[in-house]
C-alpha cells in the first residue's frame, strides 16, 4: 500500500496531525507538496473531481482513494495500522476526541483570526486582542480539562493507558502548539496527566527519530499556532 | 435499541442534523432535554464520567454507549440504520462531506460570534459585520460550490443518485438555515443541484411529517442559525 500526503509545505497545521501519526506507527508516506511545492498542491487539488476534499489535508491511498479532513484521516490509518483501540466502542470515543482536537485547533486559528481567514491579522489585531483573552480565559481550561480527564480514565500514560493511539500524537501536538502560541498563559497552567501523555509520546523511539529530522517543521508566523506575544497572557 | 438524543431544547442547532436524519429514517428516539428542560442535559453532562462527550449533541444508545460530535454520530446511525452508502469507500466520502458539513456551520456561528461565545452579539457587532461580509462573499460561494459539486457527481437528486444519506439531510438544513439567516444573499445565488437536493428531502414522506410536526423547531435568535437583518446583504 502506499500514501500520498497532501499539505502546505511551509507551515506544520493540521497536516502534522497527520504526519506525527504515520510516523509514530513508522509507516512510509510521501509529503508530496513538500518534494514538489504549493503550487503542486494547488494543481492536484484542481484536478480532483467526485468527492473531492475541502481542504488540504488529504491523504491519497494506494493512487485511487482520497480522504480528506484530518480526524477522519487519522481514523481511517489507526484502523489500517494498529494505532487505535482495536473495538468498536473504544474507537469511536477515540474518534470522538480526536474530533475534539478538530474543535480546539479551529478555535486556535480563529485568535488570530477571528473576523475571516481571508483578511491579514494587522487588519484583525483588536479583535484578536479580545478574542484571546477570551480563549486563555475560558477555552483553553475547558478543552484541557477535558482532555485531562479523558487521560484519567485507563490511568495513564495515554489515552487507553500503556499504547499509544492517533489520540495521543495530536494530543501532543496540541500542548506543543498551545506553548508555541500562549508560552506565558501555559507556564500558569498545570494539567499533570497532559505533560506525562505529551512527554510519553516524545519519547517513543519513533517520534523522537522524527523530532530530530528535516521532516518535522517547526512552528512559524504562518501556521495555525502563531506566536504574537501580545495574544499571550503578561 | 433505543436512542436518547440530548440537546439544548430551545434551539435546532447541531442537535437538528441528528433529528433530521432520525426523523427521516423513522428510528425511535428521545428527545430527552426537550421533555425535561436544560436543567436535566446539564445535569446529565456533568453526571458523565469517562470518554464524555465535549458539548451536546450526544446520543445514548442502549443506555449504555454514549457518543458526543454531531458528524460522528450520524456516521453511526448511518451504519446502524443504513441511510450511509453500505460500501466502505463511499461511506468514507460521506462522512467526509459531513465533516465539510459541521465546518461550515461553526463557521456560521463564528459569524455573529466571532469573538468568543461567551460575549453576547451586541458585544462584538463591529466584528460580526466584517465577517458576515467576508462569510457571505467568500466562505459561502466556496461552500456551496463545493456541495453543488458533490451532488453532481451521482447526477443527484441526492448526492449518491436516488436514495437519501445523511448528508443530504444535512445539506437541507444548511440550505434552510442560510436561507433563514441571509436571505437577500441567499436569493442572488444559484445552486440548482442543492435546491433540487433539498426540494427532495422535503419531499420524503418521514420528512414532511417531522416538519409539520411541534417535534420540529423553528430557527431563533438563539440558535447557530440567526438573522440580524444587518449582516445580511441589502
Amino acid at each position: 500500500m502506499s500514501y500520498q500526503l497532501w499539505y502546505w509545505p511551509d507551515v506544520p497545521g493540521r497536516g502534522e496531525f497527520i504526519r506525527l501519526a504515520l510516523e509514530a506507527a513508522e509507516v512510509e508516506y510521501e509529503d508530496m507538496a513538500r518534494e514538489r511545492g504549493a503550487e503542486a498542491l494547488v494543481e492536484d487539488m484542481a484536478s480532483r473531481t467526485g468527492f473531492r476534499p475541502f481542504a488540504p489535508p488529504y491523504l491519497v491511498i494506494d493512487d485511487d482513494l482520497c480522504i480528506g479532513q484530518t480526524a477522519h484521516i487519522l481514523a481511517v490509518l489507526a484502523d489500517r495500522h494498529d494505532f487505535g483501540a482495536g473495538d468498536l466502542e473504544t474507537d469511536l470515543h477515540l474518534i470522538q476526541l480526536q474530533l475534539d482536537i478538530s474543535d480546539i485547533v479551529a478555535e486556535v486559528h480563529s485568535v488570530h483570526h477571528p473576523i475571516s481567514g481571508n483578511l491579514y491579522y494587522q487588519e484583525q489585531m483588536d479583535a484578536a486582542f479580545e478574542a484571546a483573552h477570551q480563549f486563555r480565559e475560558t477555552r483553553i481550561p475547558r478543552f484541557l480539562d477535558h482532555f485531562e480527564a479523558a487521560l484519567e480514565h485507563h490511568g495513564g500514560p495515554f489515552v487507553l493507558g500503556d499504547h499509544w493511539t492517533h489520540v495521543d500524537t495530536s494530543l501532543f501536538q496540541v500542548m506543543e502548539g498551545l506553548d508555541y502560541m500562549f508560552p506565558n498563559q501555559m507556564r500558569s497552567l498545570d494539567y499533570p496527566r497532559l505533560e506525562l501523555c505529551r512527554q510519553s509520546v516524545l519519547e517513543l523511539d519513533s517520534v523522537e527519530a522524527y523530532l530530530a529530522s528535516d521532516r518535522r517543521l517547526e512552528f512559524n508566523q504562518d501556521g495555525i499556532f502563531r506566536h504574537y506575544p501580545e495574544l499571550d497572557s503578561e
